[in-house]
């Protein structure tokens, strides 16, 4: 029997947002390996080994899964959302490039799934309409300097954007400082989205603007979105307003 | 019988990368609206009404799709990968937010599906490990020189890139000129690939660098993936290398 890793990417939360493909790879794994909350969200009905362990320690994971699949097992690991997009899947291949010469030869497949910038952003409307960037504010994996720079060039360039990892005990401030940096290049008006565990049922959602935002409208499970300049909400009566981003920029639409 | 709106996300093209939520909302639909391409991908096995409509029409299709909802109509408009994404979401809106007051009581929920972009990126391992960037280079509908702007914010940032829209027999040069742009900006051994149709039977990957990149090397259906300066290779025999952008930035990883 031969190994093989499939880094699976679970969806926002809903069952019924989740691949058909990445549902078949978990039903056929021997070994589940991910963070504690997103192995709970799956019924391992195989009989499958659980190796759950605590955030961040990707690393870690990874370096479990990729020897597990050495010794013969079919691994998964997942990751809410997309396992591209702030999950495994690159804790996978950094421990692939720095460790055993062989796991490079293992059999590796990353299954997508339904982020949850898409999963927010179809809740809201189409606030990814136009150029748009997906960026962490955590600073345990990169200097706080070089998030600055990115959402002031990313503020320069108009893109909307979306964050993940906005806030947590450990990292109490980030988020303030950058909706301060924010507020100094973009409208007050501009829409800021606080989305939180969209598709599942602690689900919560508001809508405010830059000038309103407050930090702690945001927790560790937040998405926050920041449209841009021309980004439009459309109000409805007893309901959150649509909001989306033209597809044109510096003309009238429509 | 009161009618409404699914804007669904197809995914990339394999049957099993579409969301459960997406194929049920597709199969209850009365009305299929698209583009050519994406209502024939669709079986309308339910008998439903076909509105297929050609490319850049997208505001023509979704007044057409609120009109018809406006009449009890149940109507899927779909798009490729995710609606939301450079999909048809942005132009329900617009096409709401102008038309008749009455549209914006109208039932729409926006389904949303694996875009080009995650497929694209679970195919080739983990490209958008780090901080990316979203963006269309079509000049249709925003000047050229805001792109240039998005382009160079984006170096700058040091954010990865996706570019939807890359090239067209009516847009033959943007991509070369945003390559030579980029090419100021970023190292020559930065990975570039052209994922074509991922997922699809006509899918064609080629991993290239920013220094050997021609426009040539895309055509419509081909997602241009550009990685920071810390997106690395890892070779593999036989197969195209895989690659991933460290969630480390200016620090050893792993």
């Amino acid at each position: 029997m031969s190994g093989r890793v499939d880094v699976i990417g679970l969806g926002p939360g809903a069952e019924d947002l989740r691949c058909p493909r990445a549902a078949l790879a978990l039903a056929q794994a021997t070994d589940l390996v991910g963070y504690v909350p997103y192995v709970e969200r799956v019924v391992a009905e195989g009989g499958q080994r659980i190796h759950a362990s605590d955030n961040r320690e990707e690393i870690m994971r990874a370096r479990l899964a990729l020897q597990l699949a050495a010794e013969g097992a079919r691994v998964a690991v997942v990751s809410s959302g997309d396992g591209g997009v702030f999950g495994m899947a690159a804790a996978v291949f950094e421990a692939m490039d720095h460790g055993e010469p062989g796991w490079r030869d293992l059999e590796v497949t990353v299954h997508p799934g339904v982020s949850a910038v898409l999963a927010a952003g179809a809740r809201l409307g189409a606030p990814f309409g136009n150029d748009f960037c997906v960026m962490s504010l955590s600073d345990n994996l990169k200097p706080w300097t070089v998030i600055l720079n990115r959402l002031e060039c990313a503020a320069r360039g108009g893109f909307a954007m979306a964050f993940y990892n906005p806030i947590s005990k450990a990292r109490p401030w980030q988020l303030g400082e950058a909706l301060t940096l924010l507020r100094r290049h973009l409208p007050g008006q501009v829409p800021v989205i606080f989305a939180r565990a969209v598709s599942r049922p602690e689900e919560a959602v508001a809508v405010t603007t830059l000038a309103l935002a407050r930090p702690e409208q945001a927790d560790m499970r937040t998405l926050v979105i920041v449209g841009n300049a021309e980004t439009r909400l459309i109000p409805r009566t007893g309901q959150d307003p649509w909001i989306y981003t033209p597809r044109s920029v510096g003309r009238e639409s429509a």
